[in-house]
């Protein structure tokens, strides 16, 4: 069956003596690996830690976090990796929630005070597992076992910890592997935080082809193209940001990047010129655009190839379903709506999370019998290439208009003075809402003028009825994305939001 | 989850435009296939056969096959396919054990009898499809569900229907595409019969991927390679007697067979000689070697890349666990042997057969827990790689040693008298069993010079104590295998068998 012992089990079948992991001076073989995360198991049990008790992480990548990731879900535990950037207090609230009473922490983390055993790397976690006997993988593990709790990041209020099983994590890997080949030839570039699902995304695949990983502890452009020239890095993922800084650092001081092949990206929209700066600084690497969620492991739908795709329309889809991801963009009555058409995009695989922790009435709003709601608008075409157009809760109905807060924000970020714009409703008593907008001026600008800037572009129910003005960046969620939220909350404080999915 | 419906849904949301089908002068797009399998669907619904009932077919390859394959299962009925040259009683036997009350078949077979319902294929099968409603497909299937019984053929007595279900067939799918790749453009040419795992081991990969398959009713050389050449083949599997026909053919006729990418051989050993000239019919092809039984879908060992590996001692190896298996090498008490140690292959994996149909004690006598006993013999190497030995119920045991069948007929087969061999155990009072050999020589020899070519290969003990020369080949099964069983019967009669697993 599908569990987290069958990838390591393989690789220490076929490829024991070949290299596993690379992390800074670091470099274990997959007889070395095994044998630690045999080791961790035997430490945990002395330690009187429970099979399907919470165990937690928060820590910078390293090959450390590798093994708790393999090792803890393989030995019966529920690995529960915290955002290493929260707030203490947030940190505190997810701890709690899932119940963590042993986690492994790389630094002083004040929001780890609550935790009745917090073990340091490296030291506590080397002596622990010098100290330790072997045990066996996978005994009495199921895949429908828990192996994880992935917290999502709060910009939609408490964080929420989406159950992944054995099985979903695992058959996950099998739909990557669909797409994109592993074998023991492959070296994976870690460079997202493993504590997103973006960051383990190929881990299970890795190990199960016998490849290599190669850990980045924390990224920065011009470690991550010195890694992939003398790694032999064949695969990655980066997001967005990532990518466009690594394309600039290798374009402004080329080395040599042939060994990379596969080169994803996923997280967040990406613009054309990041694509077209990929294309020229890794000319060897096939372009991969993800879709996904957290909840949905994150694997949903793939647009592989973008590089033959820069100058077609194709190109601002992202993707068809994966094999073994069913994908439905769907009314609020849950029927299918025709291609072109806006609806809610509803995810159905044996890797869809089985529900959020301890959060019933949470699961409830989100899942439709096995379908999940992403609470992502968009649209697809005949072919089943998606579109993403909104959120489902950032989406304004004014005038019994739909209007795609994106399509604003867009309208807005070509004015040359926007640095940084958040477009939501508020309540209107004509209208039901209106577009309001916020916005970080790089330069001095006049709301005015940003409305008429608006008005060449898009429909007049669309624009901006007040453009308000900061002279700080915006607030943003520890995952660097902006939270509407707040900004949104005070103009409906005492209010019902209109829209569903808040 | 893993339903026959999930491929074949997916090819109709991603590539329904796109061709899935090719059988000399039909073409069809995965529209067409689909709408086709939906009325297959309700054509059966009227006709009142009921969920899990069995659907029989006996028939040569050809585009009906594969709706029949696809749109049964996914139906909700159990699909049948059995041995289209089969004996007559071999068949009625078949039909009568699986229950099947309405039979697809594509001539006149006497076997068929029985069968309350029979249909003809062509025009039986096309007036049902035209008559009938579409039906939506997967409603009410689970994965756990019985997607269709394969018998295996007769070699070892009655012929067992092994349960497959969807999960066990959509998994094996799912492990063969981490091992190759499938995409739109993957172009599979069915040459094997699809009444045997072989001829169906990519059906599901190649409709998951949007892929196109090129049937073959029938063998031919040189109509597979012209086919390659047409329809710009790009995936295949052979069997190792097909796979040195289509080579001499090339070699002696060149044609462009550049499309073909992958070509994969399983279903018995090959030899080194093949593989050269496989390699050097078509030089760019991937050459890969599938092990695996009726009972694990097939896919069990893969060895890739072998024409990298024609001049390395790796090239007699059935290559290492795929992904998504486990395969051990166990003595008679089912503990693991060290590498190099000769014992029973053992498997285990979602792809593995639920059981014989209505075989509790044939099903009692394979699994020992999850684990599926293959009945062949072999060894693994330190990165476990996989060499095949013997079958179970073929080693002599002579005098306390462990004599591998195999071994005797292969240093028989190199004296150029020999055209064919077989040999067995024959009951002896002193040795418990000795070596018996049965030849069917190209020209006359005298049994002791082929005793005295043995005795300059292998050990004394297992040289034959007896040579039987024959002046007609041997007994065949269906599948073209000596029957050794019905040779070495007669010497056991009113015996019980020394060996397991007869």
């Amino acid at each position: 069956m599908y569990t987290f012992d069958q990838p390591l089990g393989r690789a220490l079948s076929v490829a024991a003596g070949s290299p596993a992991v690379v992390c800074q001076d670091r470099r274990r073989t997959y007889a070395e690996l095994g044998s630690r995360c045999r080791r961790l198991a035997g430490a945990m049990r002395k330690l009187g830690v429970a099979p399907h008790d919470r165990v937690g992480v928060i820590a910078l990548n390293s090959d450390r976090y590798l093994e708790l990731y393999l090792g803890l879900p393989a030995a019966g535990y529920v690995l529960v990796p915290v955002n290493s950037r929260l707030a203490p207090a947030e940190m505190r609230a997810i701890l709690a929630d899932a119940g963590v009473s042993v986690l492994f922490a790389d630094s002083d983390y004040p929001g780890a005070a609550g935790v009745g055993h917090v073990l340091r790397m490296p030291d506590d976690y080397e002596d622990l597992i010098a100290a330790a006997d072997e045990v066996p993988l996978g005994d009495g593990v199921t895949e429908d076992d828990l192996a994880a709790l992935f917290y999502t990041s709060g910009t939609t209020g408490a964080a929420k910890g989406a159950m992944h099983t054995h099985r979903s994590l695992v058959s996950s890997a099998l739909h990557f592997m669909a797409t994109w080949p592993f074998d023991q030839q492959t070296r994976w570039l870690v460079a997202s935080p493993m504590f997103h699902t973006g960051g383990i995304i190929a881990t299970l695949a890795t190990v199960w082809a016998g490849g290599t990983h190669v850990i980045m502890p924390r990224f920065d452009p011009d470690l991550a193209i010195d890694l992939i020239e003398r790694e032999a890095v064949t695969h990655t993922l980066l997001v967005p940001t990532m990518l466009a800084a690594t394309a600039s650092a290798q374009l402004a001081r080329p080395r040599n990047v042939s060994s990379l092949r596969y080169l994803s990206h996923g997280a967040s929209p990406i613009s054309a010129e990041t694509l077209r700066r990929a294309r020229q600084a890794f000319p060897g690497a096939e372009l991969l655009h993800v879709y996904g969620t957290t909840e949905t492991t994150p694997i949903t739908t793939l647009l592989p190839h973008e590089e033959r795709l820069l100058d077609t329309p194709l190109i601002r889809s992202c993707g068809q379903p994966a094999v073994g991801v069913e994908v439905r963009v769907v009314d609020q009555s849950q029927d299918e709506v025709p291609p072109g058409a806006v609806g809610e995009i509803a995810v159905r695989s044996p890797s869809v999370m089985a529900g959020y922790w301890q959060k019933p009435q949470s699961t409830a709003e989100v899942m439709r019998g096995d379908w999940y709601l992403t609470g992502d608008l968009g649209y697809r075409d005949e072919d089943s290439y998606l579109y993403l157009v909104d959120r489902v809760k950032d989406m304004i109905v004014s005038g019994g208009e739909n209007i795609y807060s994106t399509e604003v924000e867009d309208a807005l970020a070509t004015h040359h003075a926007v640095e940084e714009v958040a477009v939501f409703g508020v309540p209107d008593p004509r209208w039901g809402e209106v577009v309001y907008a916020v916005v970080f001026g790089r330069v001095q600008v006049e709301p005015d003028e940003l409305v008429a800037h608006c008005r060449e572009q898009i429909a007049g129910f669309k624009v901006p009825r007040c453009v308000e003005l900061r002279t700080e960046p915006l607030p943003k969620s520890a995952a660097g994305k902006i939270l509407k939220r707040d900004l949104r909350e005070p103009h409906w404080a005492g209010r019902q939001t209109q829209v569903s999915g808040g």
